[in-house]
C-alpha cells in the first residue's frame, strides 16, 4: 500500500440556510447528529474542527453568495479525498433534507430520505451540484495563509473583527493568470486603500484535492457591518467590470457558484473536538 | 451572621443588540471578558451558566421587545441579591459601552468608561433603568417550571423547537389578579388552540428577589419562524385588548419595558461552566 | 411557594439486563439517549452522576437479585420526588422496551412505544412494579454512609476492591426492629468474622422519599469473586433462617423484590457530568 | 538522523482476563497506573487511545480466542516500533503479574515483580510469547479499513451493533495467498449470506511493523449475541476444513495463537485522551 | 436523622514546605495521591477546590508565618466537620511524612507510616498540633468576603496582584474585641494609607466550625514583592506593640501559630475539579 | 508549493524571571494573554504544550544559567520555523516588557510597547539577542530522547524526581567533536558515578531548525535540591577545565549564553491544550 501523504490542510465549507424556517432543523442535525458522527470518524486525523456562526447577512451580501448559517472549518493531517479514507465503518447520517436546508437541492427533494451513496455519505453530499440548487462548496487551503496583504501585526487587543471570508472561482474558460491579474491589480488595491478594511489575507484553493470550482480564498476584516458595506458595496463600484463578468455588480461572479462568503467573528464556542459534550438541551 | 438561604433559582437576562454594528464589540466583551470574570466569581455557587443565541428577529418581533443577541441563563443555589454577595475581590469589567450596545443607555454614553459602582459592577449594571434607554431585565424564576400548560410529554425526538421565551409585566397600577385572569383566560386559550404552538410553560417571576418589573415568564414552542408568525402575529389578533393596554397590538405592553422576549433553539454551545476554554480565536 | 429543602442525598438504581441479547440495545439507549437527556434536565441540581458497570454475575448471585448491567448513582441537592420537579420542558425518551430489557416488564411489552406518563417519564418508569416483571428499585440514601462496621481506615493503596452493594427490604408485615436485630446481630457478625470481607458499610434507605421497598443498603467488599463466593455462598449458610424467610437460602428474601445487588469496582469511566462527550462511536 | 516516517496507523490489543478473580486487579492496573503512564508518554503522537470493554464471552467464543476484558485501540502518527521510540524518560510500571492476569504467562509468574527490560517495559511485555501462556497479540492496521465487504451505508441510526472483531494468522508454513483464497472465497461468502451479519470489514495486518503473527483483522457485526451464535457457531459449520487446519472446528486455528477476538459495542466511555481525569473512586 | 445544614463556606489551608528538599515529595503526594482521593470523596458537595502556589517567601516573611508551598482552597456546601461526614468508604492516604514535610511534625516522625486515625485521616491530620511542630491551620470563612476595606472597584484589567493572604489569631486570654480594636483602628489604617497596598479584604474565621485558633483572615494586595516589603516590613514599624505581643516585631504574633500567611497570584492552574486529568508526567 | 515536512519535534524554552518583582506581571502575561493566543494559532499542529514551573534556584544555580520561572515545552508536527508558518492572521501580543521581565532586554526597554516585527511577534521575540540582555534560548529536539545514559528502567513508582534540564552550547570556534569528547568522556562519567544522580538523558539540539546556539540538551535527575548540590556543585569540581573554558567553574560556559537550565518536577498542571479554561481568578 502506498504511504499516506502528510498534508496539513485546512478546509472551509460555507453553509447557507436557504430559508429561515429550515434553521432549527439544520442546526439540530448539525449539533445532535453531525458533530458526534464526524468526531467518531475523524478524531484521529483531524486536529481542529470548528463552526463559526455567520453574522446576519448584510444588505448587499447576496451578490457575494453570503452563507447564512456558518463557516465549517477542519484542519487535516491527510487529504480527506484520498480514496482509502472513503471506507467508513459507519456511514454519516445525511438525509437529502439537509441539502435542501443548505440550498444545495430544491425543496422538491425534501422527505426523500438518506442520500444515496457508495458508503461515504459525507463526501457524496459534498459533491452535490444539482442544476436546481447551489453547489456544495468545500475548499481546501494550506494550513497557513499564503499571502499577508494588509494589516500585518494586528493583534487581538486591537479590537473585534468582522471577518469577511470569501472564496472566488473565475468562470470556466477564463485564464487563471488573467483572473488573478484583475484580482490583485484591480480589486485588492481598492481594499488596501479603504481604511475600514483592516486586514487582507489570501490563499490559493488547492483545487487538486477535490476539484473545487474556487480559485482563491480571501479574508477581509472590518470593524462592523457598516464598514463592510462602505467598502464592499460602495468602494467596489469603482472596480472595472472584467470581460468575463457573470453579473453586473462586483464581484461580477455568479453568487453561490463562483463566489461564496460569510462574515464571522474572532471567537467560536463550537471548537467541537474540545468543547462538544453531547446534545445537552435547554431546560 | 444569619444563615444563607438555600434557594435554587434560575435567572434569565434578555440581551438585545441595539444596532448590528455593535454586535462584534458586544460579543467580544461577553466571550473574552465577561465569561471568565463571571466564572471566577460564581463558580462555587452557580451550577449552570449558559448563553442561548437568539434566532433572527422575526417580523412582528419588535412588539414583543425581541432581544437580538441572546438569552443569558444562570442557575443559582443562593440569591445573587443577598447583600453579602455584593463584595467581590475583583469587580467585573463593565464599561458603559456595554449598556449602550445592549440598548440600556443611549449612544451618548459611549466611550465614558467603566460603570460607576459601589464595587459590584454587574448588579449595578443590571439595575440600569435609564429614561433614554431600555431597562435591563433580569428575571429570577424557580429552578423548575411551575405550570405545564400544553404539550406535556414532548420529547427531544419529536423534532426541533423554536422556543419563544417571553416575560411580561403588567403595567403599574394594574391589579395582578386581573392581569393574570386576562393572561390565563384570554391569551393562553388562543395559544392552546393553535396547532403550531406545541408547548406552553410558565412560571411566576420572583419579583421579591430584585424588584424585577416582570410578572410572568412563558415559553411557547413552535416548529419554526413561520409558525411563530402565524400564531404570534395572526392568531393573537383575536385577543381582546385589555383596558390597561399600553399599545394597540398584542401583547398590548410596552416593548422592552413590559414585555421582552427572544426565540432560541434547544441546544447551546455556550454552556460556559463546562465548555469555556478561553478566548481561542480563528486562525 | 414553599422553600425547597436542601437535602443532600445519594441514590442508587440497580440495573439488570434481563437477557444477554438485550445488552447492546440497553447500553445504546443509556449512552446515546439517556445520559444527555438526564444531564440536560438535572445538571443544575445533581452534583455527581455515575454508572458503575457490574462485574459478571457470580454463581450464587441470583439469590441476591444480582443486577447484570450496572449500578446507577446520583448525588442530589434536593429530592427528585418533590412534586415541583415533575415538570420537565422535555420529557425523557423512555420506551417501554427499556423496562423489558431491564426486566421490569415482560417481553410482551416490547415494541409498545414510549411509556405513558403525565410528563415525567423517568419517574413514572422508576415506579414500575408490574406483576409479571421485577420492580424498579430506586433507593435514596444520605449522601454519606451512616455506619462504618468493618475495615475503617482501608485506603486505595490496600488493593483493588470487589464491592458488593446490596439493598434489602424486610417482607411486608415484618417489624423493622426485628428485621434489624436479625441483620445486625446474626448476619453482620458472620461477615465481620470472615477475613475475606474487608469492609462493611451500611445506610438506612430513606423510604420517605419515594416509598422504596428497601430498608437497608449495605456495601461488602472482597478481593475478588471467589472471596465473595466463599463468604456469600458458603459462610452465610450458618445464618439462622428467620421466621419471615421468603426463600430457603440466605438472604431469605425474594430476589429482585426484597433483595437486589451488584458487585462493582472502585473506578468508573462513566462519571457522566464530567466525562460525557456525546455518543462517539468506534471507527 | 533519518526522518521519522509519517505513518498513520491504528493498533489493536486483545486483552484477555485469564481468570475472573484477576479482573479487579487487572482493571485497577489499567485504570490507575497504565492509562496515565501511557498518556504521559505518547500524548504528542497518539491521536486516539481507547478501551472497548468486551461483551460477555458467548458460548463458542473459546474457539475464537475470545478476549474477556477489552480491545485496546491506539491511533498513531508514527510507528511505535521505530527503535528511536524505545527510549522513555520513565519506563512503564509493568509487573509480570499483569501478564499472568492477561493469560500471557502462567500463574507461576505471579509476585515476581516488574518485567525485565531494556527500558521500554511496554513493548517488552507486548512481545511476550511464553510457551506456557498465550502470546501477547498487538496488531497494527492502516488507520482506515481496507475492505468494505458487506453493509456499506449502515448508519448509527440503524440500530446497536454487536461488533465482533477478530484477527487471524494462517499457520506457519501456509502460503498466504492460499489462506486468503480460503478466507475470501469460502468463509466470507457464508457470512455475506447470513442475514444476521450486517457488516463485514477487513484489513491486512501490517506484519512488518512488529512481526505480528496475524494476517487479517475482520470486523463482523451482528445485532446481539444470539445472532452471533447463529452465524459463528452454526452457519460456519458448512465451511470446509482446510488442509492446514489446526483444530477441528471453525475457524480451524489455534485459539489465542492464530485467532483472537472480542465482541464490543459501538460506544466506549474509555476514550482516554479526552475523558480520563485520574483514578476517581466510588464513595 | 437531623437535616444537613446548607452552609456555603470557603476554607483555606496554608501549606508550608519545611525544607526545600521535601518539595518534590510533598508535591508528588499532593498531585499524584491527594487530588484524586479528595475529588473521589467530596466531588458531590465541594464546588471549587484549588491550589494557589506561593510566591517565593519574601525577606521578612518569616514573621508572618509564611507558607512556602501553597494556599489550598475549598468551597463547601455543608460543613466538613459535621460528624456524619467522618465516615469515608476509603480513607485518605496520609502518611505522617506529609506532616513532617509541611512542618507540622518534627523530622523524627519521618518513615513512621500512615497517620493513626478513626477512619478520617484527612481531618485527623488537619487537627495536628504537635509540641515540636507547627499546628495545621485550616480556617473556615463565609463563601463571600465580609469586609471590603480598601480598593473597591479594582478590576482584573488594573494589573497583576501580589495577593498577601494572612490569618491571625489573638493570643489566648486576649479579649477578642480588644484585639479587633487594635487590628481595625491601629493596623488597618497604616495599610489604608500605604499607596502600595491596593486592596484590603477581611472576614472573620468561623471558629465554631473546627475550633481554629485564628480569628481573622485578611487579604492585602500589592503590585509586587518590593511593594509588599515597603509596607509589611517598613510601614508596619509604626504600629504600636500591643500589651499582649508575643514577639518584638509586627504582627507581634507567634509565626505559624498565631499568624500564618502566603502571597499568591490571581490565577491558578490548579482548579482541580475542572482541570485535573491524572498524574500525567513530563516525557 | 513544496510539501510540508512531517517533522515531529519537541522544543524547550528556558524562561527566566530577571527580578522577583517582575513575576506577577510575567505570569499574568503568560496565563492571561499568551496561552490563549498560542492555542489559537497552533492548536492544529502542536500536540502538547506545557509549562513546567522551576523549582527555586539552588545555590550554585547561577553558574548554570538557571531559569527562575519555567521550562516551556511544545511538541510540533512541523517546524515552526518553516517560513510559511510566519503568516499569522493575528499577531501575538508581545510587549517588549516581556523580554525585560525574562532578562532578554535591559530594564531600559520597559514601557516601550509591542515588539517591532514583520507580523510574527513570537518568533521575532524568540530571536532576541541583545548585547545588554541574555539571548532568548529556544532549543528544538527530536520528539524522543536520543541517548539513555543512566537509570534506564526507572518508573514513576521509584519516587519523585528533581529533574535538572540543561542545555549547553560549546563556545564559538570550539570543534564540536572535541566538545563532545569532553562532555561524554569527562563530564558524564562523573555524573554516572554519583549515586544521587538517578537518571541521565541527552539529545542533540537540532541547530538547523533555528540556529540555536546550544549543542546538547541533558536531563539529570536527583531526589532533591541537596542531592543536586552535592553532585552539581561539589562532585563536578573534579572535572577538568577545558582549554576553551569561558568561566572558572564548571560547566565552564557563560551562563544564560552557553549554558541554561532549570530544575522541574515530574508533573505540571499547565498542560495547556487540555487544561486551560481561561483566566479564572481567585475570588
Amino acid at each position: 500500500m502506498a504511504d499516506f501523504k502528510f498534508e496539513p490542510m485546512r478546509s472551509l465549507i460555507y453553509v447557507d440556510c436557504a430559508c429561515e424556517d429550515y434553521r432549527p432543523s439544520l442546526q439540530r442535525w448539525l449539533y445532535k447528529t453531525h458533530i458526534p458522527e464526524s468526531i467518531s470518524q475523524f478524531e484521529p486525523y483531524v486536529t481542529k474542527y470548528a463552526f463559526y456562526p455567520s453574522y446576519r447577512m448584510p444588505e448587499g451580501g447576496e451578490s457575494y453568495g453570503y452563507a447564512r448559517l456558518q463557516l465549517t472549518e477542519h484542519h487535516w493531517l491527510v487529504s480527506d479525498l484520498d480514496p482509502r479514507l472513503g471506507i467508513k465503518a459507519l456511514q454519516e447520517t445525511f438525509p437529502l433534507d439537509v441539502l435542501v436546508w443548505q440550498g444545495n437541492l430544491p425543496a422538491s427533494a425534501l422527505g426523500k430520505g438518506q442520500i444515496e451513496t457508495e458508503g461515504d455519505a459525507g463526501n457524496a453530499a459534498r459533491q452535490t451540484n444539482d442544476a436546481e440548487g447551489n453547489p456544495f462548496i468545500f475548499a481546501f487551503l494550506p494550513m497557513w495563509w499564503e499571502k499577508d496583504i494588509k494589516g500585518k501585526g494586528r493583534t487581538i487587543e486591537d479590537g473585534p473583527n468582522y471577518r469577511f471570508n470569501m472564496s472566488i472561482g473565475f468562470p470556466e474558460g477564463v485564464d487563471k493568470a488573467e483572473g488573478e491579474k484583475w484580482l490583485f491589480e484591480e480589486v485588492i488595491p481598492v481594499l488596501e486603500k479603504a481604511p475600514e478594511c483592516t486586514r487582507i489575507l489570501a490563499s490559493q484553493v488547492k483545487k487538486d484535492i477535490n476539484g473545487c470550482v474556487m480559485d482563491w480564498t480571501l479574508e477581509l476584516w472590518f470593524g462592523c457591518e457598516s464598514e463592510w458595506r462602505k467598502v464592499m458595496v460602495e468602494d467596489v463600484k469603482s472596480i472595472r467590470k472584467p470581460e468575463w463578468a457573470m453579473t453586473d455588480t462586483f464581484p461580477y461572479l455568479k453568487p453561490r457558484h463562483n463566489v461564496i462568503s460569510c462574515a464571522v467573528g474572532d471567537y467560536t464556542p463550537f471548537n467541537n473536538l474540545t468543547n462538544y459534550r453531547g446534545y445537552i438541551t435547554m431546560r
